[in-house]
């Protein structure tokens, strides 16, 4: 059996999550996100966000938060500004389009969206109303090239956006490691100031699933748990949310084991920087891209699974590896080694 | 601290299927439902319905088995059929109607539709293409007042609806409390036979969350993986859904649990009949409604929560109450005793 | 070829109105709602309205005016609450359905929707957000069984409306003709007073195509065009529906073309009365509903085209008959005699 | 009064028409399309184009179709490709997406699609399902910046398309034009057999409203009336597009009108040419793309009103000129005369 670095989801969830789902199995509670655990978990985010007016929602993926929080925000003739490697422009078959709303990809070196990315976007659809109308941007954070967001450049984004009535909405799949990145400067707190919205990624960080929906912008609270329900969102044990999210954010296990996974990774870069690779992107995240010859990609996967990602060249290709809370010392020692062989 | 009998859902999970969970932890598998647990719980469900053919496919929770079984299916123009009672017709906050069909709902006395129930609609709805095209029946079964149809029952709406080009889809949140009432005559390998797909609920017997759609019309069965994930239902670890369902099946837990919790009804049941009561209506499953004057409601109020659910008249109403396989012996027994008291 | 009462849009538009096609064909104008006749026919609306702020819409028909305001007003979880022989209801394929929105159909005697029908709806789906939530009520004037509303009726609705922050919207595919009745007692400015948007309905009123939707509430106004464009409507050649409401609008011939209509309707009604016959339902519109024998409908049917309305026992079936502003004095005589022989 | 090239739907419709109109006005007939007008405009169109099996339905207006057509034709996963200036993809206020389906945007240089180009977007759409699976290429012909296909081109998209099980869907809003260009090789009798829909446009080419959809594919014809209906498109006097397209094909009108305006448009090209001007792009339609200097620009303004389209250099820009069925030699020999001056 390979050991695979395909991606942060293969192991189930880490084991302080599932003892506190075993420990609280049996105390009755309210259906539906009205039971003990949501609530607590709901106040311990808005602790961490120093922001007391932010409403929290539980849901069990990344594409199912995105496409209500869109079409939960927007009316019919509003559309959403995504990089083109955005997950909801290119990974959700179609999620956001099927609630009726169109999707712009914009092409970014970085993935990551700036302000004159979307003013470009904006600058030609200026033919009212026979265009569509931009309401929301949409950005990742840690992007799905394993970038991330300083604070000046969420600053300016969230600015921009303020100015021109648009939406800010942070998809937060992988947020845990972009905040414990080592070149993260972002705070809790600024996403709380800097967005309208965004969520924060359970299921890749530990989590058996669910990602936490957080609503800054009161203007956009009302009535979403109409969305949820209508989407098929709403978990009868919504406690299994809750547990989880209390779990992980009652003490730092949340970041913990974020900053685990990115340290695991940048172990690796090092080891293939040490070989003299070079890689797609510079990331300091549990993403990593190395380019590799045809030779080392065969010998690397004799003991590991991984995505060859991008053709380079001929000879050439970046794979990605990505690791997570349960990728271990052993692993990354062994995955060294074989590194420093090839 | 008040026993609640409100539903189903109100603990985590059977104590086996948590600990499935744990022992299955560390194993690496495949996302979005290419792991060895799902791929041997669809074989478990194959082999429980002797259907080859069928495909399954897990999701979630109820909501989303309905929305996305009713969308994958119907076109832009085709409706479908419900009772009144029906969960997508009055629960789901219109979430079938947000892909884009009309549901009709249809009076009945208990819950269950007859092919002369359907045949009405059909009948007011004759000027093509003025008026929306009925493609589907929807029912449940047990259904939302507990009620469950017999093999009789089944066949003669199948067969309806093979006549008349209809697609049969049987809501199963509650299924395995329907397939072991005493008064059942239906069984697993029936529902291949008699339905289009079905699904079998998870989420009210036992499992933390999870319904297994079962697609036994080989045209539906084609690309129903890309309505997954559009709608947001393909978990990144669907292992969790496969871990709970082999657990479930393997055995035959999933039967024991839902048995476990009509027969704790019925022993409630008894206690009502004992002292007297009518019955809102002749239930075998894990709901009743007994009807109770509003003394005796506030009386059993002071230790167990329940739904009031239909106003008889100004003395009475009809009360539900909806035990589970969490639902111990002493607990009935207390409130065996209690009723006794009224 | 028998002379047809089945609709009130069998012949193609009124002469005048042909006419100014005519004498405007080679005027330059600019598209897309954009010409000058549109600007003049919405200045005449407002003035017959005395209100200044509304806006005006031109659309080419009644299921697309009804489908643009129903989705362009209501976010995704709010649904619409109709009489049950609404035209959204069940004459519309699916058309509100279809852009996401639940239509709850009640039962009515006469076509008309009163506050406790709409509060019973509203009573039973409390059970917030899992039932989806009233936000606007339909109502059709004169409605689709020839019925109209009084002033009373409407003033009461659109207080019951706005105590509730329900959105009025009335179908007017046929309001002159409900403007024009004897009974009738309602104005043009009413409308604009007690109803947060309507429609002024042309094509079954002498125009070859066109309704006029007038928003009132200033808060759904907003962007409306957006909504035109992205369902379809926005003709380039908007000028026509404008040329065509200029000419209905200028003078009065509007409401001489639904009075003429109603006139005739009133003739054939008392022609059946003198007979002894009674009515489906009494109207002072231009659709009556006579009950005849099944020898009086074949004895009429050798020279006159109608519908068969409803059964009403083995022996007796109601018709329904509708006169136009093109249904001339002749034809009225000849049916007169014709009704006198059976 | 400036005389406007903006657009070739200024004016209202060629007399012919409005004389059809006219003369056919009082004549009872069926509606919603059941008219003799439409169904004898059906006969027409499937003589010119040799293919009786085909199936014709007409509507209102470009977007209407394009968004009917697309809806009906795909499942909810499916998508459509176009060219990034494509109609749906810029100029539709996002009506498709409306609708639940993704549009790909691919750039070109001419506005025209190539199976290279299609191949691209179906290349990085490989990860099934969590990408939306492209199924409808969409072109348009004369494309949106004046372009036409030659039957070579349509050939080799279509046998592209089949192989891939993709649907070929051409938007005709300007087909007249694009089948009497100078340059053009296709017949109507090819557009039966190298696509499996497309419509003929009679909005932009002399009509007040219309398009005819015709559908080849015998697999997408069916239902189809629903979706007119459902989408709002059905008008109660269908007999108007029924009068119009007959009028336009029971001769040579509608192609005769089409050449009348192309030429036109080759003259002003000439005029523009003599005076030493390049062009945005080289087209043989009627329209062109002149590259002005700012003060040319604005000399040609005094008299004539023309949409700036592109900026090229800080001194020049290209405009578009588009003629019509209505731009006499008057006016043409008047601009050139301009154009000469400038």
């Amino acid at each position: 059996m390979k050991y695979s670095f395909k991606n942060d989801y293969s192991e189930g969830a880490h084991p302080q999550i599932l003892k506190a789902l075993t420990d609280t199995n049996f105390q009755q509670q309210g259906g539906y996100g009205l039971d003990d655990y949501s609530l607590n978990a709901e106040r311990l985010i808005l602790e961490k966000i120093k922001n007391p007016i932010s409403k929290v929602h539980f849901v069990s993926g990344g594409t199912q938060a995105n496409l209500i929080v869109i079409s939960a925000f927007l009316r019919p003739h509003e559309s959403v500004v995504s990089a083109s490697t955005g997950h909801i422009f290119t990974n959700e078959s179609g999620a956001i389009e099927a609630t009726g709303h169109k999707v712009h990809g914009v092409e970014t070196e970085d993935g990551k969206l700036r302000p004159e990315n979307i003013q470009k976007v904006i600058d030609v659809h200026q033919n009212k109303p026979h265009q569509v109308k931009q309401k929301m941007v949409y950005i990742s954070n840690s992007t799905e090239i394993g970038t991330i967001y300083c604070k000046k450049e969420l600053q300016e984004l969230y600015h921009y956006c303020q100015e021109r009535d648009l939406i800010l909405f942070m998809d937060g799949a992988r947020l845990g490691h972009a905040l414990t990145a080592e070149t993260n400067d972002l705070t809790m707190e600024d996403l709380a100031k800097y967005t309208d919205a965004f969520y924060l990624g359970g299921t890749k960080n530990g989590a058996l699933i669910g990602e936490a929906i957080v609503i800054n912008n009161e203007n956009l609270q009302e009535e979403f748990g109409f969305h949820l329900k209508q989407k098929g969102a709403m978990l009868a044990k919504g406690r299994i949310l809750g547990v989880q999210f209390q779990e992980l954010l009652k003490d730092n296990l949340y970041f913990d084991l974020a900053d685990h996974a990115n340290k695991q990774a940048m172990k690796i870069k090092k080891a293939f920087r040490d070989k003299g690779c070079d890689f797609l992107s510079e990331t300091f995240t549990n993403q990593i891209f190395p380019i590799l010859s045809q030779s080392q990609i065969e010998k690397l996967s004799e003991n590991f699974d991984f995505y060859v990602w991008k053709k380079i060249d001929d000879e050439k290709a970046a794979i990605r590896l990505i690791t997570s809370w349960a990728t271990n010392d052993d692993v990354v020692d062994y995955f060294a080694k074989e590194i420093a062989g090839i």
